[in-house]
């Protein structure tokens, strides 16, 4: 066997490895704040049933049946809805494309965009699991320089100036992962008025946090301010409803989601049909809203739980992040600890977080880490941080 | 937006893109023949609604949440003890893989394996709408002399020698689509000796249609005879319990399946876990042989019928090929016939069929039309072929 050359590049994610090496552990005392899953506790089940129970009754059992590429019609009409009601857009439904969960939608992109050695920039840190979609492709990941604020204007405008060939840019704005940060209105528009200096570059807005929103005011989209069609944002039931099903959409302008939709063909035909009249009869159904409202508040109780028992046990070199919604709280240690090699003692505390290393393009942020709030109880959150905080205090010099 | 190269020769599938012209007639009383689809009439409703029931009640919810992207261990425990039961294989559960469909295989399998300029050996006809999974890959397909019996192992071995750069050959050896052909043992054997001659050569043997066999004794897989590692197996429950689920697997030897969940990380990070619960409850709950075994004996009527009508209505100019199993007949006119045009004729005749040359690399096939005798009944059966005899002695010189 021969592997395409391409393969050379191509490694599992971080995460994953992380997640099987802890899950190999296998101690049901350890304290899993390396997750990046919703809180299943949280799941509507009893609605989910009874938006699921009449599909097998209908006539014809469409739902059993193969579908469109482009999804489920119905479903595709609600998510316009339900992006003018929680993100303030009117989005044409032809421009809406159904996709197994938003990685699909990063995958997608990719195969539509990049060329070998074409330059993806993102953020400092970023999610770069997401951004194995992209490495078959065989383009470059360059950081630019981000702040609290999320992605530096300035920086972007001089790397979209010196660096060559750069396409695409993948940001998080919404409680990115893994920082939590939220990018304010400010930088926003200084961010997309940088983007549309440069016609031909594209952004890819990845949003499955936005709707988990526990303090402060909405702040509208990048694809808000989108006017040339540069933007492709990729949105998600995963984090409100549920991740089992992979139901997510991707949103893109005329020609492109064309494209797309041509590209899932190839890719898998279609996604799952059964999956996608669920979600179409649980909106029916239920008031999605009221529902993300109680993850809102049962994620806030976690988040500021976790966030105070940092305060209380870590020492002062800790700096912490505090997110206003989404998964994830970011701690940075003393640049001389390596949190790749702290985890092995972690794991002996009985505690597991993501090393920062998985978060950068250039191998750096060696010194943080991320910490899930949302999949563990309150009781075990204070109980992950105790025994977190003991390691992190033996590593201070 | 600048897309990427490759997207110069991404088209969108011709099946699909007939089937939307289809569906545009929008005519309760078309009968459409050009489907690909199983009779929805047949999938296990009952059954599979009680295996679904359950998974609302499951403490921690597993189908709801994210789960491992390798697939759900008991639905790859269930899957190696169906290929063995239906196919007759041993498999490792390692070397497993659940897929989103089969046409999640191919596209995997293709970015593992092609490089730009790579040579894709396919059947005179294929399926090529799966291989459009291949096409952002850069590779070129070239058709090898098949006959009745499938792909001629000379044929193979010369084009092997004589043509550079052959990475992979797709094959359907079961009910392809669109002749409905099975391979006999021998040709298997043939084909497999001179796959053999070159280790380096990979084979992607697609197998939805497998277990649809309603006539004639079962034949081993071409993976069955495959000792040096060389043959990639796609099977799926689309046919045989619902398409809907996409519910589907690929079997590759140890090095090579390992860099296909990588991939499938980045393409979907992981397949619908709630679908291959409902699936994994459903085969513990039913005999899907019993199943299976209803099936064969709905789609041999319908066959038979389809059949026992074209020799009735059709000009004797019509060559048919006489399936054992699957989906599809394949229909041969005189070669003044094209298809393609003749598709207006039959419309407006109120019937539908795909024309054969969707099934050629070469774009030749002109003369050919697949028929569907699944998703039917056996009185629209009769007067589709009935409509469609009309159209084609009309074409008859």
């Amino acid at each position: 066997m021969i592997l395409a050359e391409r393969m050379q590049r191509v490694k599992g994610s971080e995460i994953r490895s992380v997640g099987k090496k802890i899950a190999a552990r296998n101690s049901a005392d350890l304290i899993k704040l390396s997750a990046g899953i919703p809180d299943e506790a949280l799941f509507p089940a009893e609605e989910l049933k009874a938006a699921t129970l009449p599909l097998f009754d209908e006539p014809l059992l469409p739902s059993l049946q193969y579908g469109l590429t482009k999804g489920d019609t119905r479903l595709i009409h609600l998510i316009a809805e339900r992006m003018k009601q929680a993100e303030r857009m009117e989005i044409p439904e032809k421009n809406i494309l159904i996709t197994t969960g938003c990685q699909q939608g990063i995958s997608l992109s990719s195969v539509a965009l990049l060329d070998r050695g074409d330059v993806v920039l993102v953020e400092k840190p970023t999610y770069m699991d997401g951004l194995n979609a992209s490495i078959p492709y065989e383009c470059r990941f360059i950081g630019v320089e981000t702040d609290d604020d999320g992605m530096v204007a300035e920086a972007l405008e001089t790397a979209q100036r010196t660096i060559p060939r750069v396409k695409m840019i993948y940001v998080i704005p919404n409680f990115q992962n893994p920082t939590g940060k939220a990018w304010p209105l400010k930088r926003r528009r200084e961010f997309m008025d940088v983007v549309q200096k440069f016609p031909d570059l594209m952004v890819v807005e990845d949003n499955p946090y936005g709707e988990l929103r526990f303090r402060g005011e909405f702040i509208p989209s990048l694809k808000s301010f989108d006017t040339l069609g540069q933007v492709i944002y990729l949105g998600s039931f995963s984090k409100v409803l549920s991740p089992g099903l992979r139901v997510a959409w991707v949103v893109a302008h005329d020609d492109l989601i064309e494209k797309l939709e041509i590209l899932k063909e190839g890719f898998d035909l279609q996604s799952n049909q059964f999956a996608q009249s669920q979600v179409v009869n649980y909106l029916l159904q239920n008031d999605l809203t009221a529902h993300v409202e109680k993850l809102r508040a049962a994620y806030k109780e976690k988040c500021d739980t976790m966030l105070r028992e940092i305060k209380r046990t870590f020492p002062p070199e800790a700096k912490v992040i505090e997110p206003d919604g989404g998964m994830f709280i970011w701690v940075s240690l003393p640049e001389y600890i390596n949190t790749s090699d702290m985890l092995a003692e972690a794991l002996d505390a009985g505690v597991s977080y993501i090393p920062g290393i998985s978060f950068f393009a250039d191998g750096r942020g060696t010194n943080g880490l991320r910490l899930n709030f949302t999949s563990n109880s309150c009781e075990r959150i204070k109980l992950g941080i105790e025994r977190l905080a003991g390691v992190v205090k033996k590593n201070i010099r």
